[in-house]
């Protein structure tokens, strides 16, 4: 497969940052990239001055960077450590690691699976865990390990540590819940914090929950949409990565949202996908800062 | 002032109906206006499959029409009539006659007395009611007669008495709460159902209730919308008739969603007060009809 | 894969029709079918005053109707035959063939093919043509027999017309260009008049022709866009059936719109390719009529 | 009125600045206000990485800063001086002074002058020219002199020195054509530069010049829309500041679209001047940086 991404090449590392707001900590980031022979090739930043807090993201190539990759660390601890601080790095070369949880409806499989396959995205999918089996051959067409895992109210704790279990085998960074209609445990969550992303099917918080489309139509709304989220304890209220929406009118039956619903669903969960694997996203106190 | 609408030319009549779906009713409609010599310049239906019930709407001119606009009704009975059939007629040159109810805010009440005055609404605005004096010199501006009317919780109802009054004065048709910012009692709803169009600065039914921006603003939504609905009894859960959305950021404070929620209240709500100007909305089991 | 749409049961025929507005005729065609025991399941028109023409899409159930499927066509020569009268008739249970021609560019094939495999269309792709070998692997991944036919300005005509007897072979009905790149001559246009689709990356007519998100980019438009249309024999010409946009900033590279310009092109494509196999769709005056 | 802006309390500069990029040059700016006891309550900045170019708009309150007002400039040639530099300063207790020019159609002008006197707006209209009489009843609402100054093929020269003349006396900052539908000549234009500001009631570059509703439904679009740009000698070609669309069908005819266009012409241009009062437009090579 012709990668679209050249990773060899222009090896570069990400640094995703938040802290309380200092003065000249932006000048001080990017004088020590500088400094030791990084070219910076992305750096935004964003004040949110209400709490007076900082948040950037800084990405620069590392052919001429004299720092070792695990040496960044203690230097960005000297410059920006403290208890309010919190990064993360990230290497250009490493390739994330997703595994797509799925039920029965295909169009989010195929989305990501397409979007990988064609080299789009940098990332490899080593796993595919269902709770039917009605989407072994879209997994089969893209020669993906497919794991049929069907939980019910009385095995779920089991089910789950096999998941677990599972995960950890293939060294899972990004867990995709691709139209997976399951609530997953709070040990589950906190396994993959800000690592879990589900897409739902309504505007929340309006329609959490079962059904919404019937709710939204039922209710008789002019425009419907879909979210998708970081999964936590709760059900459907974790930070919102993306939204969208489309027009409806009396004229939609249920089908017609269910059907046309489809396209905002992968979309929307798409875009979620990539802001994350680009790292263009920080969770704070429940919101998202999503980098363009 | 230039009308952009001739009234007294092309004299045309809109029939609104709904009932349950009848073989062959849209023929005899429109067969009944021909025959009398009415020109039909409108017509549309939609049919909900799913409770097997026909919306219609008909207009037609009556230069040559030869029954008596008294007596069209009868005719309608004739054939269409029965418990389950509803309907209203409404003649061109019969203008509207709308209320403004205001507080504090003067962004929608603007662009209300803007569209009216430039002739764009075939609507007159007889007076304006306020809770509070800060829009008079709006009021003023357009030589309207403008009616403060300080409501509290220890006076609300003799103030509705007072309202609906004044409103049955002015034979007014339409109450518009022009980001009036306070609940109106059964009694002054029933008075005038599915005749008060309210606007609600966020997309319902997500944040129903005070400080919507506020709310959305702490969830992190990454789009922010208004709703017009009619008014009922329970708090911003009635029918429906228009929504719009723009999309918002990590980047947006609450202030920016106020500031640029502005301007989707105000165009979400006159495109709904257009829409029941020209009597395109049919409203039935908490839901609206509206025609193109 | 099991099927979404069931065809074996409630086998329907849908009519497109359009001719000059005469009156009556909507009556005389559900009369017509209920009278024949047809069940009517939909049932619009449209009305273009400007020019006094009629347009409808009717579609019945032919469980219980007794005409035979050879015969309705006399039947509507009778009641609305005449010069100015165009229809069609389109059986459900006779699924459509569709060929997708393409270049190199996977994501409109990908969505096409997810779609159609996954029951989503009522469709059968029973070739794919190619300029370039690139895509192959995809075409396999569905099984799906691909076409090389590498078309240069010296092997035009050959190559058309040996895609033209391919399509015959295969009885294709409409032909999709997923990102074909190539223009087609007027004798392959006219050999499916209206049954090609193609896919623009910009928001026709601004940005014809060759890299629209480079000359988009240059010219500073804050919201970028696609269409899909049917191919005329002038460029980028043909009458739209679909449309849709995002919002850009100074931010968004030409490579950033390539990216996302993506998946706008893919759902427009999409959707103007549901439209079509569900017979919504009118061509009129190099305008379209499309019904919900 | 009261002002929703406090610009006694809270006196503020805000620069916009470009130039070629030089390392460090955020942080030197920075440092500078805060050496100075300037508090910084908005800094932004771009940078066009495919030729090098930093972009930055840097607000400071001037509460303690101990630069004068008028020694700022002196500062910023020190700092970031050079052929390839550009900036200015704008202090926010100098309010700007905006000139509207009109011909018939009222609602762009509405919009302006209700968000002018409800505060909404820091600016000052002091004068609207007019090419005909038709909107001085909405001048005379707002107490606002308009001076009827009917431009022709043959007065156009001596029509534009008077213009000019008119607002030099008035000392005009900024020239909005809020449906102006007149081309003004080169003189005009580089007597304002970037500081006219037009409304083309199309989704440019689609439909330039005279009647684009007429031309966007000959061609049979699905979405039409408002640019808001500054005016340059190329007609409708000027940098674009502000873009919105909305979705039309094939039941929308010429005057459905010049009705629903109007809503969205007046909140593009309303967009547009706001950005501009905000100091938050640069233009260079005929393109917008826009600053949230």
């Amino acid at each position: 497969m012709a990668q679209m991404h050249s990773i060899a090449n222009n090896r570069s590392v990400t640094l995703l940052l938040h802290c309380d707001l200092r003065v000249g900590l932006a000048a001080d980031l990017t004088r020590f990239v500088q400094a030791h022979g990084g070219r910076i090739v992305y750096h935004d930043h964003y004040v949110d001055t209400e709490i007076n807090r900082y948040y950037t993201r800084l990405q620069w190539e590392l052919a001429n960077f004299t720092v070792a990759d695990n040496k960044i660390d203690d230097q960005l601890t000297t410059l920006a450590g403290g208890e309010d601080s919190h990064w993360s790095l990230s290497f250009s070369d490493r390739p994330r690691r997703m595994a797509a949880f799925v039920t029965k409806e295909p169009w989010c499989l195929y989305d990501i699976l397409a979007r990988t396959h064609s080299g789009e995205w940098p990332v490899e999918i080593p796993v595919i865990v269902a709770n039917h089996p009605d989407l072994k051959s879209v997994a089969d067409r893209f020669g993906i390990p497919f794991h049929v895992m069907p939980l019910t109210a009385d095995n779920k704790t089991e089910i789950e540590e096999a998941q677990l279990a599972l995960l950890a085998e293939h060294r899972i960074d990004l867990v995709v819940l691709a139209k997976y209609m399951q609530i997953v445990s709070e040990r589950f969550v906190q396994a993959y914090e800000n690592r879990i992303i589900n897409i739902h099917h309504a505007f929340l918080p309006a329609f959490p929950g079962a059904r919404p489309y019937h709710s939204a139509h039922a209710r008789g709304v002019k425009i419907v949409g879909a979210t998708a989220h970081y999964v936590t304890e709760v059900l459907d209220a974790g930070p919102i990565i993306e939204q969208d929406v489309m027009r409806v009118s009396h004229r939609d039956t249920v089908q017609d949202l269910v059907r046309s619903g489809r396209d905002i669903e992968k979309i929307v969960l798409s875009r979620a996908i990539w802001n994350h694997l680009q790292d263009k996203i920080i969770v704070h106190h429940g919101r998202t800062v999503v980098f363009h």
